[in-house]
């Protein structure tokens, strides 16, 4: 079905929004667009809390933990809770923790990845290794590929590789996931989001900076991030929404519409300020098809 | 039909060399494994030589020049010419230079890899950046995001993005690589090898390194490496072949054998010094299958 354009007909929102109780919101391309505010996206937001509307913010960048986003939200004055924010990171916190539920000491994290997923797994008292640390951030050496064919610069502990968006990528860490994945741990990403908006352009994203670690091992990570419906299982197990009355609000086909069709969600909403383009979805036989589309999110106060 | 196991079968050795004039060898995994050089391999090309076979050194690694392999023969007693050697850098330089035969200056290309690959640019005449430039090696900043989106941290005579194994990689590279991909350059690649045998172990191959990249902009590199045919042609250009009385020697189904295969060559020949096992070729509905198999190439001697 063609899906409706909302954008200045205000009887059409007015019907869209009465479905629901609890909007899922992405972030970058939806509110902003990296510290870019998109217009009336706070009094929007406001609009929706005082009709009693529930708001979650789902996001897949998992170079920022909750409290980050939280700052986020303050410095760019949107009104939201560190309760209110699902992010990857924490979405792969919460499976190892309490899905995976390794048995310690073998539990331990090999990441590839920021901060973020730091703060999410130290939350959820995961131990882990590589991250942020300096020890990673450096050329590969010949004894490197010594140490970690032999097995002495592994740490006999690690039980999973998660990838996430590492702006410090480098051999050395492609070659340490690869090899502890080549000895049977258990594969995660956080999310696979191939770009990441970023500048008005578009950057690797998570997908993109892992892919070397899938290609090498040839095979595809659990992703804790949209449009996998790990991360939807995990967000209604806190939240527990009602789906029928649950509208996915997003700028991507393939990762948030998606995400909202898989999860048999209420609705979902395509916002144009982000990247896709309104011809994606409005194309004949397009993969992904929003129920409603606005040309921005600001659309919806009418 | 089932591959002939030759090794230790002095008629069906002698049977099969008969067949043909021209080997193509793979050289890691068939000849040496790193610095390790395999048992009686100078022997065994000695004896081809000393029948009138000729010689033909076929590789996908792009980090060295056809002048650092010389070295490394050299280095490990085995006796062989610098135009016997024909490198995926070599290769990719060659296309670029004679067949692609972008008009200057708009013909500069953007390296993602170490200095093999500029070395047989230089020798071609191809102007390039990236590389081993340290420009390069370095953290991504906040005002890169910036200059590469608004395109003045590129460079406006690049046309091709140039991939190979890279030891060097990291984020900015392969958000460049990105970039110059996002206005429409020309995608190569060295080669596409998934992994790359190391310290009797695997490590990212070329085509693990360049996989953000691939990932990112959703299409894939012409490979000049292989299995690609590209590098076939080259190598016939080059040397004159009669491919019906040609064999491809390897230790990788998937890109040497399947290499001789696509290629229509008179023969293929694995050895299994290398990352294939035999159980992959043997297997029932096995997709790539040698005519003939040895435990290493030494078998030849009888």
């Amino acid at each position: 079905m063609a899906p409706a354009y909302l954008s200045g007909d205000k009887a059409a929102i007015e019907e869209f929004l009465s479905r629901f109780d609890t909007f899922l919101f992405d972030c970058d391309g939806v509110l902003w667009s990296g510290d870019h505010l998109f217009p009336k996206v706070p009094e929007t937001l406001e609009m929706l809390r005082s009709r009693g509307k529930r708001l979650v913010f789902v996001t897949n960048n998992s170079t920022k933990s909750r409290a980050d986003y939280k700052k986020k939200f303050d410095k760019l004055g949107i009104p939201a809770e560190v309760n209110e924010v699902f992010g990857s990171s924490y979405s792969a916190a919460v499976y190892i923790a309490r899905i995976l539920k390794l048995p310690a000491p073998k539990n331990k994290v090999f990441v590839l990845g920021e901060s973020g997923i730091e703060q999410e797994l130290d939350a959820e008292g995961v131990p882990y290794i590589g991250g942020t640390d300096p020890a990673f951030r450096r050329d590969i050496e010949q004894s490197d590929f010594d140490n970690l064919a032999n097995g002495s610069a592994l740490d006999p502990d690690v039980g999973v590789v998660l990838i996430g968006l590492d702006f410090h990528v480098n051999y050395l860490k492609l070659a340490t996931a690869y090899q502890y994945l080549q000895r049977g741990v258990i594969f995660l990403a956080t999310n696979t989001d191939s770009s990441l908006p970023m500048a008005h352009s578009l950057f690797p994203g998570a997908g993109a900076v892992g892919a070397g670690v899938v290609k090498a091992i040839g095979k595809e990570p659990l992703s804790l991030g949209k449009p996998s419906q790990a991360m939807m299982d995990a967000v209604e197990g806190k939240f527990h929404f009602d789906r029928s009355r649950t509208c996915m609000v997003g700028d991507r086909m393939n990762t948030d519409i998606q995400f909202g069709i898989d999860g048999k969600l209420g609705g979902t909403l395509a916002v144009l300020t982000g990247v896709s383009k309104k011809e994606e979805f409005l194309a004949e036989g397009a993969p992904t098809v929003p129920a409603a589309y606005v040309d921005s999110l600001g659309d919806l106060l009418g």
